[in-house]
């Protein structure tokens, strides 16, 4: 059987130094978080099936991992419906449960079914992994973590900078380099408002989106399908050219308002102008205007943002933005909050690849007791327990009958620094052989000596 | 819709109180576990059903949830299964994936995956949540967290002995009182063997671990109704009676060495004694034997161990044992291991039950910093960045708008206990208002006697 074992597709084992560079990642986000007055909070894997259908697209709702009913699931299926084989619509007959697909929408019905329990603004995290049908592909995983930070409550611009700030403090402790690209959906809004093409926002988004990717001849090319006036389409197809060339957010910010002319895509203006003026007075570096950002998520009505590695072709490792009514379709109306998402499995890349995990951090034994005298053994134990009162993380080597080169090959194995022998003589003299695994020097110490060398280095 | 939102029976939602709290049993248990060379591993949310099924009876694979196929999961089911309507085996052909069970069968599947990159004896930890479609009641839950320990690829007894450690340490550092109960799978063998009743003796362990329910006469007779002899009956249930009258481990022992009189009961007897005799060695108190636990996995074959709390009545909150065959089920014969898993959700309860959480848990801010005067907003930032590098958990209030008093409350329902207030006359003295929100104190310092103040306390 064991050569058929397989973990389903998509998935994975996590070993002690992955699980390590993990809680790295997922530490450092909830110590920055904390410090920014986030609290967490932690919602089910699965939610009832209509919390989440019809919130993610019509392709999102194909990803959602259902859960067939238990018990006889086949017992309220209609024999038509039986006999009919949609697997679409019988899937909602026999699955009332989900598997979460992201943590916004367990978010939003966390808010709405708990709002009087809420102090707001609510300001919470979120670190927990979400399931998705997607085709799995390097980078793309059916199971993975979201670590998400809202506030949700207040529709100050304040926030947004704060979002900001965590970006630069997140990346900072990880020793990331990185760029911020923003932009805001009431330009974008504007835009097609003044070409007369509202209802055709998405696409024309999703248009825009794509100029890094298939050039400006082709954007060009794609808008013309767009019905827009032949006047507003030059001096829309200029604006963008125009656009794409400037550098400084000065100079995008003139443009902008030089372009822009309805009230909603003013206000998105005046909005970005106030973001980028305080990231300037509180050192907010690596911010870049884009308005080819456009992000697919719907809910977006404000600001929107992501984050780009710099040194890596890993690409966005963080994305998100203000939404004004995201608990709307729970039955909460007009509140509004901002928040980003961080892609703990893609910052994990990125270190990867830079090799920027802190040096020990697979080292997670400290020392290792060898055992060769059953008398001895509870003495170890003895031992041990001493070191661990000082915090040292000790594994003591339990079976006696097997030789110490053995031993001490395991812990080299498992990547220990530091073995401790004893036999009869050292202990006479209340002192243990304490063996430097890297370089095999080897020292007859006291406790005390041992704990303050170990602690020292 | 708000009034019908809910979240599926059995599953939870917690606040951020709760998750600090959570928090706060993880990592008491991972630093101990971690002291003692233990290393985390995580294995996926989904595992193949063919890996679940038949590991846990035949009542436990009802109680495994299924992933329905993504896609039509129809097409592969041939129209005779279809139209048979049999929920059970129709399951297993639209569904190929489950939410793990238990944490123990994941893990005899990673250890036979992965067993050329192990170095054994290998000592893992792992803390992840387990999913069953149990009939929810108070205290039991269809999503909750396992935390498991065990030492695999050693049969060396001190492995029994560092469980116990691990429980001692893990109990003290939460502030509980506990009872360790142990018992060995290989007496209650010997004492099938002697009374020729070895195929029936799941029957014969599940009467014995009713004692305590259902008192020593009721055991009497259902052990009546086993095919023993009755000369063996009366010196069984002398032995259980007479048993059950003692209170220390050396009177327990001494009618053990009494009564059990095949190979490997004596095997069993011999293996509490060693165990016994080194817990008085390295003060591990609170060990008592007891022939009547019997643990329901039938994986056990040598030490069993249950832990209860004794300041309650909520029972069992940590149990385990040893294995001598866990990887036979997956192609990897003959490793031998032990381990435990401690209950977070009931060690929860008792704490809460006690109060005897950590004092300051639910407060997860230290500071609010109210805000009034638009244009001192970017000057709070400030502050707060320099508090936050003095570690410092900060919560700027963004909406210049609002009322200072209702400021001050939402500050009080956050249960902040500081608030900090500048206006322009304390800003020109570099000084600011630091009210203390327990005692309504009011002090105007310097950013640094404030750092000060507050780490002080």
């Amino acid at each position: 059987m064991s050569k058929n074992l397989t973990i389903p597709k998509g998935t994975r084992d996590f070993n002690p130094e992955q699980v390590a560079k993990r809680e790295y990642i997922f530490n450092t986000l909830k110590h920055v978080f904390s410090l920014y007055g986030f609290v967490p909070i932690e919602t089910p894997s699965m939610e009832q099936l209509n919390t989440l259908l019809g919130k993610y697209g019509e392709e999102g709702d194909k990803l959602i991992f259902k859960i067939l009913n238990s018990g006889n699931f086949i017992e309220g299926v209609s024999n038509e419906d039986w006999n009919e084989k949609n697997a679409n619509k019988l899937s909602l007959k026999i699955c009332e449960k989900g598997l979460r697909y992201d943590l916004t929408v367990p978010f939003a019905r966390y808010v709405v079914m708990h709002q009087n329990e809420i102090t707001f603004p609510f300001k919470r995290y979120q670190i927990q992994q979400v399931w998705r049908a997607d085709k799995p592909q390097k980078g793309r995983y059916r199971e993975f973590y979201q670590c998400d930070v809202d506030i949700i409550g207040s529709n100050s611009l304040l926030s947004e900078l704060e979002l900001l700030l965590i970006i630069k403090d997140v990346f900072t402790a990880l020793n990331l380099k990185y760029q911020t690209i923003i932009n805001n959906r009431k330009i974008l809004q504007g835009i097609a408002e003044q070409n007369n093409i509202v209802e055709h926002f998405t696409s024309f988004s999703v248009i825009l989106d794509k100029l890094d990717k298939i050039g400006f001849e082709k954007v060009k090319s794609e808008l013309s399908q767009l019905p827009i006036k032949s006047e507003d389409f030059y001096k829309l197809t200029n604006f963008i050219f125009n656009f794409n060339q400037l550098s400084t957010n000065k100079d995008k910010i003139n443009l902008l308002l030089e372009y822009i002319n309805t009230d909603i895509g003013k206000k998105g203006v005046e909005e970005i102008i106030f973001i980028i003026n305080n990231c300037e007075k509180l050192n907010i570096d690596n911010v870049a205007i884009d308005i080819l950002l456009a992000r697919g998520l719907n809910y977006y009505t404000g600001t929107i943002l992501e984050v780009k590695s710099t040194e890596t072709q890993i690409g966005s490792i963080c994305g998100g933005g203000r939404y004004d009514n995201l608990t709307g379709i729970f039955g909460l109306p007009d509140v509004s909050g901002v928040g980003m998402s961080f892609g703990a499995d893609r910052i994990y890349d990125v270190l990867e690849v830079l090799n920027k995990f802190p040096e020990n951090i697979h080292q997670t034994i400290d020392i290792f007791i060898a055992n060769f005298d059953i008398n001895l053994e509870t003495k170890l134990f003895e031992i041990a327990n001493e070191l661990r009162k000082n915090n040292l993380r000790v594994e003591v080597f339990h079976d006696s009958n097997v030789k110490l080169k053995k031993q001490l090959n395991i812990a080299n194995q498992k990547q220990i620094p530091w073995v401790i022998m004893l036999g009869e003589n050292e202990i006479s003299q209340n002192k243990y052989l304490l063996k430097n695994m890297k370089t095999g020097e080897q020292f007859l110490l006291t406790l005390n000596e041992i704990i303050d060398k170990i602690n020292n280095l």
